[in-house]
């Protein structure tokens, strides 16, 4: 029985069906973004999306009776499971947010479709490589948020009043929007030292990512490469060495 | 009768004339925006444009004649075709918008100069391998732009308000465009919690628009590669095979 | 004596004793920014404070006891030496901007963190094959910042009324925050030509910028290259010459 | 005498004096910005700016007469003259600027240090390669003007009222300073389906500059790898066909 439905799980046609299911929910979610929608056909759009979860938990729930517990062990499926789950904790009270977020069942599409899984795969397996760089980056964010609450936080409450506000402030200032005009110019006004500051956390925090980036293409080159080249010049380099073994045993043979 | 029209149709003499006139048109089509030129030669300049047009119509219809309907096997012909064909629909009403438009037969220039296509050739090839991260990208937008819509649609009508609106206003909060002075302080004035959003927003897409670059470097990277080495490469390692084969065999004569 | 302490100092232990005194500092930092904390337990957070530099002091002593002036050969001990060093000086006056600058203590965790150390001794060596470009940048803002000093002073004092301020509003012009809208828009209300001055300095720094980060990119692309492939490419050219310099041997024992 | 002068020109010591007066002069025409700096010892100023001119003035004269007209076949020395040259232009009237452009003779410590020559040689040798895809751009930008001109020229002429105003707006677009609350939002409160040529040219621009860099990147990593690896890889490969060849000659005496 279990071995059936695990089959029946697997199958090709299945994995398109949820697919299709997947699509058609985003398809529905959509347009229950629109008022006209709604106000003409309200009552359909949550009955399909309704269908659609229905679909999601009995497919969820025979997964989780065909492996057992070793389902939990693919990150792929818990990940499936926390998406579905959302839609069934009660949306009430500061968890209205949550209707919202109904929507992240899409994301789905990527445990189904083999590309985007292996995009997204590709991405997640990049990250540890770059661990010591966010951590480093952690470190002088934590740094500069310290340093200007200290210092903006009486003159400038609304961009450096808490340590969070200034965090928020600073990585406004490290992708350089409004930088200038809009936070270290009005600082330069009070405190015309402030430059002093963010001009050394803009070359440091923009350094420190263009490293990340180079760190990746690096990792990315030497991969491609690693794939590319060593199969053709591991068959050239195994022939030399046997031609080389069959001349030396031939002359050996002869002695 | 066809072949000759076919041989004089790919002389480059003729080749340069068209791209003469293509780039003379270019001129022309500019000079029209100029309301001080209109004024004092607007009859010459709409004279002029019509007699280019009158070129392209001309040699695309030889074209057309010669090469018959394998004419549009080529996809540099249907562009050809499209690109002059816009100034042929009549322009009136609400298509008075492809009057402007007639200025993309300077985009012929890219198909007649083999420089030019050979870099937008380039550019097409490099789509495919990207798919999957656009196919990705468009999957994030979406459930994006119908969280964004859910949560600020009544508070922020002119950014949110519906699907296209928000994803619009992502868009414009990808490319690091006001995002926080212009979109999310206002935002987060009325959500104080909208920086939980766009901030992992700003992170997923802006990374995942760098793995689309190191992507494309390593496969340029590759393909320089592969074009380079492997001449030189192979030629000596077919040379190393063969010697030892040949030694090997004149020992194996003596035995 | 001596060496029962340096050998104290260098155990595992002691040091991640230190890195949890550093890491425990620098949350009491964090908590001093909070003024609801600083009313509810200011004493406590000052006196342990205290207590984390006393600690810092101490070791610091040990050091320095320890290993003698070698101690400042290290340019890490050198970079503890100035962190710990900023709490001690009075903070009165016009220093009382080093109270803020007493987090830069957490900086401690990068000599302490092997593998922070070996991130910022990466940025760092990288910097030497770049001084050329820096030293062009220089040479490039030093003539625009004179130039446009000349131009705009009497016009626009605010943003260019000295070199200094001339110097500040270029780097903004070139990280491109509000170089348009913000700054040369309004410029050339004035002096309509302006754009002739700012466009090509945007090109221009843009360019070198993007060339400093291909620098980066093909430099740390040869490390890795060279560090990867030498190995098991060297061992395999090793034994083929040594492989067929024992074949001629034998050939010419024969002989 | 030709000669001994040439001679005394090449001498590093004379290059290291002019470099000297160089970098005096820059300093000088730095303090030349300063207002008080003028009004206390501006007669100095001025007098010491001269003395450097006539310098350098003496040093091209120089030069000119001992290489004669093969002084003008490098194009580093056409350079010198060039920015030399400026200060000689009579400066009144419109031509002015032409004072504040005397500060470009601090570009000639760039021919003048080898390591600054080396750097700006390096990118003008990297121009060509990139000719094609500016040849692209420059086609996309004039397209883009035109039609941008013909449909937003007559509902906003300070952006797009003429075809420079509207090249300007569009490069101001594609570095994305404003590019959506400064100009297309505004447009396209008259003007609602305006993102569909903004969007798109963003993209196209964007990616045409990504492909620049990537060749630029792809470029370099090539004329650095060929350098590198070829010696090595080239006297192994040398060495292994001279004893194969070896081998073959012991064994063809044989016979």
């Amino acid at each position: 029985m279990r071995q059936t439905l695990s089959d029946f799980l697997d199958r090709p046609s299945t994995r398109y069906a949820i697919m299709g299911v997947i699509l058609f929910n985003a398809v529905i979610l959509g347009l229950e973004t629109s008022e006209t929608v709604m106000n003409t056909a309200g009552g359909l759009i949550i009955l399909l999306d309704t269908a659609c979860l229905a679909i999601f938990v009995a497919e969820l729930a025979a997964k989780l009776y065909a492996r057992g517990l070793s389902f939990f062990r693919n990150a792929w499926n818990v990940f499936d499971f926390l998406v579905v789950g959302i839609a069934l904790v009660p949306a009430t009270g500061g968890l209205s947010v949550l209707r919202a977020l109904r929507i992240l069942r899409l994301l789905r599409v990527i445990s189904v479709a083999p590309t985007l899984r292996r995009v997204v795969e590709g991405f997640i397996s990049a990250l540890p490589g770059m661990a010591s760089v966010f951590l480093l980056m952690g470190v002088i964010f934590y740094i500069a948020a310290v340093i200007s609450t200290k210092l903006f936080a009486p003159t400038f409450p609304e961009w450096f009043g808490t340590l969070g506000r200034s965090l928020y402030t600073l990585f406004q200032v490290m992708t350089l929007e409004s930088w200038s005009m809009g936070i270290v110019r009005p600082v330069m006004e009070v405190h015309p030292e402030a430059w002093m500051f963010f001009v050394p956390f803009i070359l440091i925090t923009t350094f420190a990512v263009v490293n990340l980036v180079v760190g990746l293409i690096v990792n990315s080159m030497q991969d491609a490469h690693a794939e590319e080249t060593n199969a053709a010049t591991d068959t050239y380099r195994d022939e030399v060495i046997q031609r080389l073994a069959a001349i030396e045993e031939r002359l050996a043979e002869r002695d």
